[in-house]
């Protein structure tokens, strides 16, 4: 356990940010740490709900998320599928047999009526994850991507067209109408909250569509406490995903100094790659003070010392 | 194939009727056979629509099912219903991975507003099972069993409670008001119909649904084509499930004779094993022609056998 006695919030995406969150889970108490989860890549699939960024940090929390992936659970099976495509079914998204159980619960409780952040907290409660997992508001908020080949929703140009329809523009449909659940915004307004973390997920897919709910950004502005991100690029690339490339189509140099950029005033304090250690005076010519450790997260020591030196890097910024 | 060339309609249950007609279809051409199936055992679960005789009808049929049990899909595999255990979520009516996808495909089709007669159709074509088969109503109606520990949903009763609770009466919710969808009124007023067939089938929990409903009973009673029924009991037992039991918590000798009286004025002809044969003349006295056959269907050449003494029976009563 950490001597860090503060609360912490992360803001994340899925894969990278499930990594972060469950380093820092081995460096704070239960009750120190909330993930402030985006749902905009959230669709409803074959009539059932998916929340992919949420699954994946309850599976990772849960020690149950395929390893070989980040994403999905392990010892996953794929008869569903299979039949499916038998009955000529929508196979372009895969739905494991294993995982259809989260879809269905999920279902079945938005159904009764409840909310997604009490749906949330339930499925957790039975997985035994007890770290905060909030969905960053309850109210549908959807990424769809202006492609050269038309409005895409997150998930037809992500995974259908495997992100390989060049970006013009991104839209969070729904984000200026959307309100914070209470339990956000009581963990953003904390007064013991001693951290801000902006994982280091994609800024355009996984990040800006929290930081595109009004609410949500105003809270982040007013807090006390430090607000730092992390660099989802390394040495002018991307570790998954099409970071990197959405960057190049946006017409924005993939760099760790352009992503600091991108979330500019917002920020505290930013983390680079120690292999982009010499893009910290650059970055810190702007006003935010940067520091550069080892950001990659290959196993579990990875993660506890990112986490680590993102903490350490909070309390110097108190 | 046989030379019958008169249309024929089948009112079923599940596993047994399923193997009749299987018997059938290798005799009549598809468009000859057309079976008129039970919903009273259909239910919600998980927030998914279930029909499970429909499905055992399906699956037996597309050559899908599973041999040990007659219902279920062959090659199932169980990681759904494991991950829900895991999510402490209600497993005693057990879902197979494969089995999903009927359900999921259901629920999606009757969403968009088809009925389950349309739905039923489309289900059949994607496993390439080209007899028709019809729910007996596009409109709810299910079986509920009063029992001495109250009244019970019929896969309450028939599945969770593993139909031990004593039976008192059995009702079929929705029967009154329930309209015939148009291809089972077509079916049934066929002027090319050779024969109607009641399935070897529990008749209180798989053929009274049925004839509960108006309509059906009375175009039952308009129909020219002579009506068969095949005793499910065969020596005072039941070759599978609860009839037996049943009859007797209602106070009926389980046996063949009681069957025929059951059914009483619907029928023109009845079918007993030859296990039963002495109870022909009886039968017959009640003035309900009656014939004895193997009526056991272990394998595929028992189905045909029984389909072909069924059809030259109604040959004879025409």
């Amino acid at each position: 356990m950490s001597h860090f006695s503060g609360n912490v919030v992360v803001l994340t995406g899925g894969i990278g940010g499930a990594k972060l969150v469950l380093g820092l889970s081995k460096l704070l108490k239960p009750e120190q740490l909330t993930a402030i989860v985006n749902t905009g890549d959230d669709f409803e699939h074959l009539g059932l709900p998916v929340s992919p960024d949420l699954d994946t940090l309850m599976y990772t929390l849960a020690d149950r998320v395929n390893p070989e992936t980040g994403w999905g659970l392990a010892h996953e099976t794929w008869s569903f599928m299979e039949a499916l495509e038998q009955l000529d079914g929508e196979t372009w998204f895969r739905l494991g047999d294993r995982d259809l159980a989260t879809h269905i619960t999920r279902a079945q409780l938005l159904a009764n009526g409840q909310t997604l952040t009490a749906v949330t907290q339930q499925l957790c409660q039975r997985l035994a994850v007890n770290v905060r997992l909030l969905p960053m508001s309850d109210m549908p908020v959807r990424t769809r991507v202006q492609t050269e080949q038309g409005l895409l929703d997150f998930q037809h140009y992500f995974v259908r067209d495997r992100a390989e329809p060049r970006v013009n523009k991104i839209i969070y449909d729904g984000a200026q109408a959307a309100v914070l659940n209470s339990a956000t915004m009581a963990a953003l307004t904390d007064k013991d909250l001693g951290a801000i973390i902006i994982a280091p997920s994609n800024p355009y897919l996984s990040i800006d569509p929290l930081l595109s709910i009004p609410h949500l950004r105003h809270a982040l502005t007013k807090a006390d406490a430090p607000i730092i991100a992390i660099s989802p690029i390394i040495n002018g690339a991307a570790i998954k995903g099409p970071t990197a490339k959405i960057m190049n189509e946006l017409g924005v140099e993939p760099s760790a100094a352009s992503i600091a950029r991108h979330y500019g005033d917002l920020l505290n304090g930013f983390i680079v790659d120690q292999a982009d250690r010499d893009l910290v005076s650059e970055i810190q010519a702007t006003g935010i003070t940067t520091i550069a450790c080892n950001t990659l997260m290959a196993n579990l020591d990875d993660k506890i010392g990112l986490a680590q030196h993102t903490i350490e890097f909070a309390q110097s910024l108190s």
